[in-house]
């Protein structure tokens, strides 16, 4: 379907960037996860560069990881396969859907029901 | 799967309320473009209050558009319409994990690439 608003790319697109960068970030917290129980040198570098760079763009972060130090180059990799594997064998993609859909259902009844409740105080307070 | 550093929500959660903020996103792109082509009148209101309310946050838009006067309040409504028929009809989630998929590998060739060209180059260099 077409969707006025986002140049080149379909709205498919879009969100399979944003979900990429969301990966990326999952795929940090697993190896993280990982590092903590067998190899806490390697914990502590990951959160210090954590720390002071943005995961806001997966990619940029990951370059930057590659370029910090042959051992960070490492865990770099580590979050590359991490990231491709999660989202092809454990990423509940039919759950995604499932509970977007009843998400955009609960929210639309939330925000009519307040403001109709809002409008009744307002009423019985006059 | 379990990921640490989600709390009580799983990935999927999260990642279905952050496609809810964007689904939002794309209903006001698809409702401006309605209106601009019937009601022009319509079209300039929800342009002012896009410009002046933030988008990052879906439902804080709608719940702000509702509140804002009665005309508005009906763009609101309509942007709720169109965002739960849109996610139930229009977008295609197939395809979404599909250019997921594609996408997070040609990234990761990508990355791994570009490093190896780089250090050859300072190789070459050298």
């Amino acid at each position: 379907m077409f969707v006025p608003g986002f140049g080149e790319a379909s709205p498919e697109s879009k969100a399979a960037k944003n979900m990429q960068d969301f990966f990326t970030y999952v795929a940090v917290k697993i190896v993280l996860a990982q590092l903590e129980s067998y190899n806490p040198e390697g914990y502590e570098e990951l959160m210090d560069f954590v720390s002071k760079n943005s995961l806001n763009d997966g990619d940029k972060f990951c370059s930057g990881l590659m370029r910090e130090s042959p051992r960070h180059r490492g865990l770099a990799l580590r979050i590359l396969e991490v990231r491709s594997a999660y989202i092809k064998r454990d990423f509940e993609w039919d759950n995604l859907q499932k509970l977007a859909f009843k998400m955009v259902d609960e929210s639309n009844t939330k925000l009519m029901r307040e403001y109709v409740l809002e409008t009744s105080h307002m009423e019985n307070g006059e």
